[in-house]
């Protein structure tokens, strides 16, 4: 990808945004969370840029030119690569967001079989778990920490459309989930967003498996 | 193997294949999905010929020497060496699919596990996960993905008549189950063949995982 | 970190410990037992220090600056790091337990899905395995191996003194859980602990396996 | 380990089974299926002859020192190493079946699990799973496979008596369960040995999530 950088956005910032969602992902992948090409990965570059996995590789064997630069807008900036059909859901972050520096887009099979257990519900509720602390801001096993389950569909608008709607009511959130589809959740950087999505995982994994256990 | 290709093959292109066939049967050995040397794996060489694994082998530590020319009724070419007893199943896609590049047989647990559980059926109906985009044609988690289970037989040619009845029928045929035994799938080229085998056995394992939930 | 150690402590022993900590916090990582940088290791240092995880880090990538020298009070000797806030967990084993040197606390799957099953019992009861025997003092698959499972607190001094309880009534104990959150087990050496939690670990996913196939 | 052998067996050989023995240890500790220094394995070296490893290392950092020299009654030759207390299983497998060249007895989840869920029936009937052809003597998925469950004791004799008994009756055996214990299977070489337990984990297994999805 020959890239052509906004003159306001040094090359060299994207360079180490593209290397770190690069390494990122690589480590995601070999976790099995990216199935078949499916997941993607962002990161900050400044106010108003965002460097994005492009659309459809495969999660485990990315390069740099497997990332390119988007407006917070979601359009291509100085590349013909097309971004991934779920920019929009990045972007939206960013946007209202300002301190969120990463965001993490992946398919693991207790996030995608949660995400339609309890699609009914509309929410996950996570209570009673030590690891709860491992998200940014929560202090106790004790409080419930509520993750939201958007309907799938295939025009993003919809989903951009919900996710603002949570926002808006003002309630807490860290992370949501689409049916049948995966998890986005985010951090201040890099290392915060892994740390949200790997407790995330662990927490969902357990609930499924206590669901199993709990109810035979 | 002394190979003797036939002289419409050029023999670069079959290295090619059998390169490419081992390093996909490495991968897919190292994440558990052709036990005890079963499975096996293939790819056109041309209009009349695919390279296709020896019968037998460890997957895991293949060498290009496990490889062997088939024609497309299944007849060694050019070697004393015996093709698996399931050949016929991979040269009947490719005499009937002449797009179809790779084929490719694996024995997972969630393969294994799904294929008798739903044999009585007949079929494995998938519908509302986003990763059933990524079989080649699907665009919306919203349509219904029929994966047929075929009766399981040690004679060749009822499996192949099985499958001939349900192309002969105009169903589509993504890819399909033998009871008790593991998947058949295939793509335009090995990279799409392992993008739906790699999707399918996410859909079959989260199918499972959800019935172990759903129903307790 | 610029370590100014007792001068009863010979640096090498110090040194020691910590490469041993951070091999051993690298390879219980690899197992996915440390999730989002939970989890704590220490080693005793001598007869009234220990050498122990400074919090917060990512298990899988720890470094000696990531290990720091305690008293057995929890007091940090010779650093500004802070320690673990479950430190003092740590350190009332090795007051306790003289011949204790190493202590070794992880936040599996199955750990923390075992804590929350068996809450409301306040002790998991372990008979008819095989693996009993590996830890100290079992000799036979007949004998029971009660677990306490103390409720969690975000004040470790009520887990101190539930500890205490059950150790000043002499009821053996070679491991005990947090309820949802984890295991705490040791060994009068490295290599014990391990094989204690590695036994611990598995009896505890043999016996949630159980429990899904039974009941149902 | 200053090993003398005696003079019938030439050291090469010994040499050479060892080294065997030690990279299949290493390759199934990979696997998790000897947890805890747990499981043993051994070759025969001749007519009279076994190596076995030495009791209690972690099979997952053997070295060649790690294996010992046995007749078959299971005294240890040329050496102070103890043999593991299983020994006598390992040796009356090659007195009673002179073609046997290698035993393997590890102690994985499915093992342990299926062990006890059909104790109590006495054995597993495997049937309809195409993976049972891997066990040598088996051609079709239609027939049964038993493997029988022994109830487990701390008192070698009871166990061999069982197995002899078994034997005695001249029913086949390719495999058998300790109840809570593990498994123990051969082969007339080690990659056959290698075989059988590999497909006999992935059919434990598979019968295991059956289990879970059938009755729920």
């Amino acid at each position: 990808m020959s890239q052509t950088l906004p003159s306001t956005t040094p090359a060299s910032h994207f360079d180490a945004c593209a290397e770190r969602i690069v390494e990122t992902a690589r480590e995601l992948a070999g976790k099995g969370w990216t199935p078949a090409t499916s997941s993607n990965f962002s990161m900050r570059v400044d106010a108003d840029h965002a460097a994005i996995t492009v659309s459809g590789r495969d999660k485990g064997k990315l390069g740099r030119n497997d990332i390119m630069l988007v407006d917070l807008q979601g359009n291509a900036i100085g590349t013909d690569s097309r971004p991934s059909a779920e920019t929009a859901l990045h972007t939206q972050i960013y946007r209202r967001r300002p301190m969120v520096g990463a965001v993490l887009h992946t398919h693991s099979r207790a996030q995608s079989v949660a995400s339609r257990l309890f699609a009914a519900e509309g929410a996950i509720h996570l209570q009673g778990w030590e690891l709860q602390k491992a998200i940014s801001g929560q202090d106790t096993h004790e409080s419930v920490l509520e993750i939201p389950v958007f309907p799938n569909t295939q025009h993003m608008p919809e989903l951009v459309d919900r996710v603002d709607a949570w926002l808006d009511a003002g309630k807490p959130l860290h992370a949501y989930l689409i049916d049948g589809h995966g998890i986005y959740t985010w951090g201040d950087d890099m290392a915060e967003a892994r740390r949200h999505l790997e407790a995330l995982e662990f927490l969902l994994d357990c609930e499924l498996e206590l669901g199993k256990l709990r109810t035979s």
